[in-house]
């Protein structure tokens, strides 16, 4: 997706350790239109997998997430990351680590919104190790729904989250290829 | 706003203590196109104050906020509760009590993004006691930015967020108002 990526080249940094910063328009700064014409994108890749319901993680999954939600017109869950009071004592739980926090963090979600056959279009920012999204493909598979389609912003190939999920056997998408990143270089698949 | 009221008068739960259950539509199941509908009239509420900027503090202000600042054409920035590896060192952080969590929060923005001479528009899910916004409030002026307003989907009267807020002079608008819960009977203002 071409806006994404010109995006990135001009404003995105390589901090190291395979770590991208896009904190100015997906992580802590947002850009709403952007984020609009992305999960219009993601939900147009998707229209054809018959999911039911939109799953992310908080925190940064959460705004594509919802605009793929939205134009798909389906709604969106997203696992919380520390149980709120409002949640049931009975969850779906599951540890994942956290790449750019450096330890597990628990991924929550509520029996009440994550129902035995539900067809669940997964949806984060990025795909780097694919570790937050088998996560939330156990989530899923707890609640006997079925993973139908994963779909990401931004897919770091050099971290191997894709061949980690292709066991899954579902459509995986994702808006931005990056091949490598190499000082202040950061390179894009066909480049 | 009918479209809201009516939705927490179906699924809104009040669970003791002031706490009134929304995970269905707004805190951990989204429902996007309530939440656009829901961006769309605040931003219609907030066209006149001339806001740069809309500032919010995750988790669940995202969704709110995402939608207002995309039907205003303005970024959006959430206040982190930690501070991700990608942030610089020096920050703005203060200390705000959390509701549902029941202890003290950091909310953290990074410099990068809250600039001095900003126009701020506040959003956030609730207005309660007013203390997250309260945060949000001294985050805006230690950056040398002015708060233009302050903008919720929910206001429950009886915490006394809008007396908390007033001295600041700014335009406060809330979607929803419930003047009280007792039991399972949630009262919204004019009933």
């Amino acid at each position: 997706m071409e806006l994404l990526r010109e995006r990135i080249r001009k404003e995105g940094r390589h901090l190291g350790n395979g770590i991208l910063k896009v904190d100015g328009f997906i992580n802590h700064q947002v850009d709403p239109t952007l984020m609009d014409a992305c999960g219009r994108e993601l939900a147009r890749r998707f229209a054809h997998v018959g999911a039911t319901k939109v799953l992310t993680a908080e925190i940064s999954g959460i705004a594509p997430a919802l605009t793929t939600a939205f134009h798909l017109g389906l709604p969106v869950v997203y696992a919380r990351k520390t149980r709120p009071i409002t949640m049931p004592d009975q969850v779906f739980l599951t540890l994942a680590p956290s790449h750019t926090k450096g330890r597990m963090v628990e991924l929550i979600v509520s029996p009440e919104y994550l129902a035995s056959g539900e067809r669940i279009l997964i949806i984060d920012d990025f795909l780097a190790t694919g570790a937050t999204i088998l996560g939330l493909v156990r989530l899923a598979q707890a609640a006997g729904a079925q993973v139908v389609g994963i779909g990401t912003l931004i897919e770091k190939t050099f971290e191997g989250g894709r061949a980690a999920l292709s066991h899954l056997g579902v459509p995986i998408e994702s808006l931005v290829v990056i091949t490598a990143m190499e000082g202040e270089r950061i390179v894009f698949a066909g480049e």
